[in-house]
């Protein structure tokens, strides 16, 4: 699958001289977004588009080519693909639809192309997917414009989606959090390549810290637990399963001609192999942010804050996800009681109150960090309060450590969303709710747990 | 009530000459605000406070009080509201922690307060809490530095918490997303004014059109079900209950001295009331928004999207959240198929995939917003879709109608985040994923259908 990633020569065909066309905005992404390979738009109008020579056919083109974008209308597609693989390219991603998901018709169509695949030595992505981003080499055959979306830079994150949309918005989101990709996939019917390939390409590749995973069906259920329990030995894998109930098997069948099957199944297969599963969009992005920080021991958690509405709404999310929150024990309240006045009350929750400082937070991260009472902290800084300083992040940093997990929780505007950024930027993970704080650190001990278990 | 929102005359008792200090930030923020009436810090040292002149105590003032906002420890306060009694002052609003919710001794001294305000006319909200704020009147006790935080606007939801940072977060995020606010209401211990009472003050308000309310306990069940009764036969009123699991039961106690009671007792007593209970901070947000749109008047559901993903999580949510998605009619199927090509599958959701253009969108909308199959819209768009134009959103608005709802769904960076601003001024409102719009059009449908039985 390497070739998918970084081609040396890429033929776009189906390549369109209309800006706003599918085959126009794939071709413009590579170009703008400083693919450094060679580039051949295929149509058989041959006019050149966005200055670049146009071929009438790939097989045309004199350079041998290691990877085919296609985006043409569905019955056009079967002899393209035999084209490419005459001309023997590495490999091809399909983005047109019209096959499996429109039922009878366009199901004999994509199984022509699975048949032209068996019988050559090319790969396949899609049909009806939006393909391959790379930010390492800038290989990019998503369609959305580049200047309606951000796309994330380098880093760690391996997200495979069975779905555009749920793919476009999490890349966009990633890119507004700053937060760092190694390769993305999109499969959706999965005629050669499906979820399973993609998951155990990733688990090989050096770059994929961990993987985040939405998908609909799964193709072949024994490939897919085998791949999954081989790779969340060594990375989290993080899954979304859209098509749950009666309206969404249905929708997700007329998506990507998946058969959804049971929920209750999925979640048992997904327990077996490893797998930490999300209940909806947000945990999906929300359990991939908590992998920044190490996983706790333990479920024993501190809740730091100086709100305590957050703190109480924290405590319930914590008990709902498993976690417990031992009392603060009087070795550390003596400790606290030389820093914080009478009135701070320094149980579980630990209340700092809207009056807190700098100070007191630094003093209770110092005492609970160094407990062996407690596997992980839950820290919630409303930073609009008066006493903190501007620099109270600054503070709050040098406390990131490998071994207990910090799982910060805040909510606000611009002054607000300054601290967030300067926290993520150095590894803390933040969440703007108490249930999502709580349900992140769940998160990483569910996949801990799991991890001792095999 | 109305004295706390609308005072002529305004004392500050506890007005600190230091920045950053409580009763410092409370003076400024009336100053800055552009607050209309006669402000009369008060402190022993009586040195001007950001060049007001300053008294040593409220019985020096020649003016009579309106509001006496007190800031001080706890264990001068019994005191200084005293002295507020003699005044003659009409409300108060006691700022100071360390009371009932540290334990026996600070109940004692709550009780203090209590019998103070038992002997006189004077209200009181508090202690421990951070008062109100009024976008009319530009009365304002928040402590939080105003630089630090938006404070939303005029407009029509009235806000009551039991808690600081619920209420900051959730006015901040208010300002963020333009909404407007009539009224907040911080009472968190309610030694006098309670839930009830604000309820029923908010019910009668003329600005305020749905009420949201964060809540640890409730300080007596009678008075709070009648009032809420009452209200919501007029308001929607919106609930999140905190204290839920024995743990956040046990913060509940020292953050409010609530007792927080069987979340299942609560839940059915919301219900009889008339209240829509929400889960967690994101939907007493969500909840709020939903009632920018009409109520449906059934629970079945049309899906219209361009994302196939986002179809499938928003049919298994919807059906989650107990709406129905019924088939498209042919009639409407007929009617799309001449605008929409072949492989355009016109089923509920309506997924108008990644080509489509404004045009589709409008169609799909028109029919409907007609037909009399479908009780409401949830209309995913994923912006960035390069066929989409730049006006899509002012396309969208016109379809806003007083009778069916139209709940939105989408999420991405800077171009996305315009096109939900125009959309959310229009009266549309926006959600980021499609779990939380479909909760969002269930609790419509949930007002509605309480509405009807009662």
């Amino acid at each position: 699958m390497d070739q998918f990633f970084d081609p040396k020569t890429v033929a776009i065909i189906g390549a369109s001289h209309t800006p706003g066309k599918i085959g126009y905005e794939i071709l413009n992404n590579f170009i703008k977004g400083g693919y450094k390979g060679e580039l051949f738009p295929v149509n058989p109008d041959t006019q050149p588009i966005l200055g670049r020579k146009v071929y009438a056919s790939i097989k045309d083109i004199g350079a041998s080519i290691d990877l085919a974008v296609i985006a043409t209308p569905a019955q056009t597609v079967p002899d393209l693909l035999q084209a490419c693989a005459d001309k023997k390219a590495k490999c091809t991603v399909v983005i047109s639809g019209g096959f499996s998901e429109t039922g009878a018709e366009g199901a004999a169509l994509e199984e022509r192309l699975k048949e032209i695949v068996r019988k050559s030595k090319m790969r396949l992505l899609g049909p009806n997917c939006i393909g391959v981003y790379d930010p390492y080499t800038k290989v990019d055959t998503l369609f959305n414009a580049s200047d309606r979306m951000g796309k994330p830079a380098e880093g760690g994150i391996g997200f495979i989606s069975q779905s555009g949309s749920v793919g476009i918005t999490i890349l966009d989101i990633l890119y507004e959090e700053r937060m760092g990709l190694s390769k993305f996939i999109s499969y959706e019917n999965g005629a050669d390549i499906d979820e399973a390939d993609s998951i155990e390409y990733l688990g090989k590749d050096q770059k994929t810290r961990s993987i985040l995973v939405f998908l609909e069906g799964v193709h072949d259920g024994r490939k897919f637990l085998k791949a999954a329990s081989d790779v969340s030995k060594r990375k989290p894998i993080i899954v979304l399963k859209g098509g749950k109930g009666a309206a969404g098997t249905k929708a997700a069948a007329s998506h990507t001609a998946s058969i959804a099957g049971s929920p209750r199944i999925y979640s048992g297969a997904f327990r077996q192999a490893g797998i930490i599963e999300a209940a909806d969009w947000e945990q999906l992005f929300d359990f991939t942010k908590a992998f920044m920080q190490p996983t706790p021991k333990g479920n024993r958690i501190a809740i730091i804050t100086n709100g305590g509405g957050f703190g109480v709404l924290a405590a319930d999310a914590s008990e709902a996800n498993g976690l417990v929150l031992p009392d603060m024990p009087e070795s550390i309240r003596k400790k606290l009681k030389k820093i914080v006045p009478p009135h701070i009350i320094l149980r579980n929750p630990t209340d700092l109150t809207g009056g807190s400082t700098d100070e007191w937070y630094e003093a209770a991260l110092k005492e609970v960090l160094a407990s062996d009472q407690f596997d992980g902290i839950i820290l919630i800084t409303i930073f609009s309060t008066p006493l903190l300083s501007e620099g109270i992040a600054d503070k709050i940093i040098p406390f990131n450590n490998p071994n207990k997990p910090i799982i910060c929780c805040t909510v606000g505007g611009g002054y607000t969303i300054r601290h967030i950024r300067k926290l993520e930027a150095a590894g803390l993970p933040v969440y703007p709710t108490p249930e999502r704080a709580a349900a992140a650190m769940a998160a990483l001990l569910r996949y801990r747990k799991m991890k001792e278990r095999r």
